[in-house]
């Protein structure tokens, strides 16, 4: 079986949130691509989600986590993107039903909103749920771009 | 004063919740301009988040109110709009942060994660909340485009 890369970025808000989710993952036997940022120094949550889009679009990663204070920048920056479908998420039902119905590929999530361990319930429930597919959800899915 | 108006926009998960908060933007005081859906028959929810891009980006609505099942879906679609910037959010305290730091115009909502007193605290946070400006601010939602 072949194991799924995730990606994770973030901004300055996010960089500790998401050095947990990593471990998180990688305990999980996830491969793990940290295209940071790594530190408290400010910077600009777009460049990020561009950072996962090329890494999604381009196949580096199947599936992507960004983070930053409240998950809105970064996942309204991500969704710019023709193929990227970030889900910005608060609890496990949403990102269930965002994989299921949207075949989300990223999940946002903001580090001054919810807790790590609301976090990880949310990535569990978005990497382990599987498209629903059908006609419906597809054609709309399609629209998408 | 002039008059805000608020688009309002949702696919059949969201029709009812539409319908309540236009109701409560009315009794507000506020203009509105419905774009649909109006029934339970099932429809796409990219297209309603279409209406709602050409709305902002034409200057028929100053903010827009955006609903699906999650508001996953809808969001990603308008997101897709340079010029659109919609924030989901489950709770009141993103909404002012989405107004404040990221500018946005559209708020999206799940009518089956939330129900509509929590939708009404967003909406009213949304409404009367400005940006905060500012160098930093200012120039991350420039580079959302």
């Amino acid at each position: 079986m072949t194991v799924m890369t995730i990606a994770l970025a973030s901004d300055h808000a996010g960089y500790q949130f998401k050095a947990e989710l990593k471990a998180f993952l990688e305990s999980r036997g996830y491969e793990t691509l940290d295209l940071g940022t790594d530190g408290p120094e400010s910077v600009d949550y777009p460049d990020f989600a561009d950072a996962m889009a090329r890494a999604i679009v381009g196949g580096a990663a199947q599936r992507g986590v960004l983070i930053c204070g409240t998950g809105i920048g970064i996942s309204i920056a991500a969704n710019r993107h023709k193929g990227v479908r970030a889900a910005l998420c608060t609890e496990p039902t949403s990102a269930r039903l965002a994989r299921e119905h949207n075949d989300a590929n990223v999940l946002a999530l903001g580090a001054r909103v919810i807790g790590p361990e609301i976090a990880k319930d949310c990535l569990t429930a978005f990497l382990t749920t599987a498209f629903e597919g059908g006609e419906r959800h597809s054609r709309r899915v399609g629209k998408l771009g």
